[in-house]
């Protein structure tokens, strides 16, 4: 009996100081306790290659032909995104880049910060962004308050820094299950910093995601901020990708002789190995820094014109490429850049609104839609 | 004739090293020689005093009563601009501000750079940005290459921060005048940090200066930044302003004991002191960060009411105070914000959209327009 009832006592602290220990842990931060997962567990989409480092579009390691500064840009993270499932009530992330710092013209959000959407009634809603502290590693939670129901989740990755390590963040009782990614079609998109995101105010405002999530497409985002310049080693590697359509956006870095002499065998290498499918190109975005500067602006009316003459050559013997006019693509007020280059949040949606339709066209001619 | 001769050779030695000299000075930087302007020979327009620091706001040492945030952040210069007529091929700038650095949801052109704006056939359009560098002072080619005709500028000053010098750069051989400020009539804009611009890209894009350029009319940047709680010495001070009107868009940092406390103190100190201009009271912007987050939600909406039942009640007996929905104002797709709360330039610009008709209706009726 007397046994019996120390058992009781020892079981009864032991429980007690279990309880304690739980509420602890389960109240630790804004009344909700946390369990991360490592989202290597969950898998990255929105790349071409899922060989090598998680958090690189490419596996530009096995390229070694590529040039440097594509290789590096292809280490950013934009576009990509984690798919995943969860009832939690609160989405939170701790995560690592790389020690660049923000550009001039972009947020930090945007340049290493996370940015989450749900799926709410078939469309991808905004829930929240993940904030960047100043030190490489940070921690944030993204929403919170949630009504505990499942939930679809698409969280977009930094669009100008390399992560190294990602951990989810969910209620340490609800489920977290990853999903594949909710687009089925893949049209790559092949651009300048412009492509890559530069200067959406957070990662799921770059134009590729944003036509992805309007369009129910991945838009994969091989944009290389400055590097766009079509050297057919890049072509090449385009080429070797299973891809349902591709997009060439690359006339704000090609200088006048690289449109000129790179144009026709760029595409013709990606078309010898996809000879059905649609490659449509891009003018180049008239720069707002050209409003005033004669100069600039004489010369991007240059390239878009030899860039249209090349395209318009080859479109004698290619009945699947297609040309999008840069007229308009920022609308008319002039207010559509950051600094006359780099489209602002207004810009992005300009664009997308011109070439959405335009695209859905092509793209439903192919059964891709 | 040998003194003559040797005194040729010298005068044209002196000649020679003074073209060099002059040459060199000349083209020093993209071929332009360039004379720097204090700014404070020119005059800062966009503020409601004029005494103490040139680039606050409000000679906030005057003030000793306002609460300590209020004054902080009116020592930035937001909304602020330097009015000038230059026939320069080129402006620049240099400037130094304060040590502070740019926060996660503001890029650095916003936060401590300058945006430029050209009269052309009676609308501000875009010019350039002055991208800070990483130090307290930076240099920056705002624009370049333009041709040599007199125009009317407009250079915005930081968002959020404060400046300490200002030097504006012409063509060595052009000219420089200082303009009266292009706007007649003036709206005080007292509000939050979404009126003192996060989060626009760039300094001109806050939706107060956006609202000016479009509509001939200064709305002077009063948003501080958290802060915006309807103290009744903010009032007091407001009302010693000689304004044409009145924004009061303070529902995001107000709380609901504030809204139901101050609001009628607050207006009421305002109109004792004008007892015939419009004071023009918005509702809070319904922040994106409640689309999942049922707290936030729930609160502003409850602040919403409460400030509309204020408004209402005051109505009864002002006739001319009015009231504008926050509904709507960010758009439907919940993309016009950086981080679930402030406007990206997509929001601003719906914001402008929304808000502008109903302004200009409102100031026509008091012959502001």
């Amino acid at each position: 009996m007397r046994t019996n009832f120390r058992g009781w006592v020892i079981m009864s602290i032991t429980y007690i100081a279990c309880f304690l220990a739980n509420f602890t842990l389960l109240y630790a931060q804004n009344g909700v306790s946390t369990r991360y997962i490592n989202a290597a567990e969950l898998g990255v989409s929105g790349k071409v290659e899922h060989e090598g480092h998680l958090y690189h579009r490419v596996d530009t390691g096995r390229h070694a032909d590529l040039p440097t500064n594509v290789k590096f840009f292809w280490t950013h993270a934009a576009g990509t995104y984690i798919s995943f499932r969860s009832n939690s009530s609160q989405i939170s992330a701790k995560w690592c880049t790389t020690s660049a710092r923000p550009y001039n013209n972009l947020t930090a959000v945007a340049f290493e910060g996370l940015d989450l959407y749900v799926l709410e009634d078939g469309a991808w809603k905004f829930a929240g962004v993940g904030r960047p502290g100043h030190a490489d590693c940070s921690e944030s939670i993204l929403v919170k308050n949630m009504s505990q129901e499942a939930r679809d989740y698409l969280m977009y990755l930094p669009l100008y820094d390399g992560i190294t390590n990602l951990e989810i963040g969910v209620d340490s009782t609800a489920s977290l299950e990853s999903l594949e990614s909710p687009f089925q079609k893949q049209v790559l998109v092949y651009g300048t910093s412009i492509t890559q995101g530069a200067s959406a105010s957070r990662p799921g405002l770059a134009y590729p995601s944003l036509l992805a999530r309007k369009m129910g497409v991945d838009f994969i985002n091989l944009g290389t901020s400055g590097s766009a310049k079509m050297e057919i080693q890049v072509a090449r590697f385009l080429a070797s990708q299973p891809m349902d359509a591709f997009i060439i956006d690359c006339v704000p870095n090609s200088s006048v002789d690289n449109i000129r002499e790179r144009t026709a065998p760029f595409i013709n290498a990606i078309r010898e190995k996809h000879p059905e499918i649609p490659i449509i190109a891009i003018g180049g975005v008239i720069f707002e820094s050209g409003n005033f500067d004669q100069q600039i602006s004489r010369d991007i009316e240059q390239r878009n014109l030899d860039f249209l003459q090349e395209i318009e050559r080859l479109q004698r013997d290619d009945r699947h490429l297609y040309y999008i006019s840069p007229e308009g693509l920022l609308g008319s007020d002039h207010e559509g850049t950051i600094d006359g280059t780099h489209p602002n949040d207004i810009g992005f949606d300009r664009m997308v609104q011109k070439i959405k339709p335009i695209l859905e066209n092509i793209l439903k001619r192919y059964h891709l839609l």
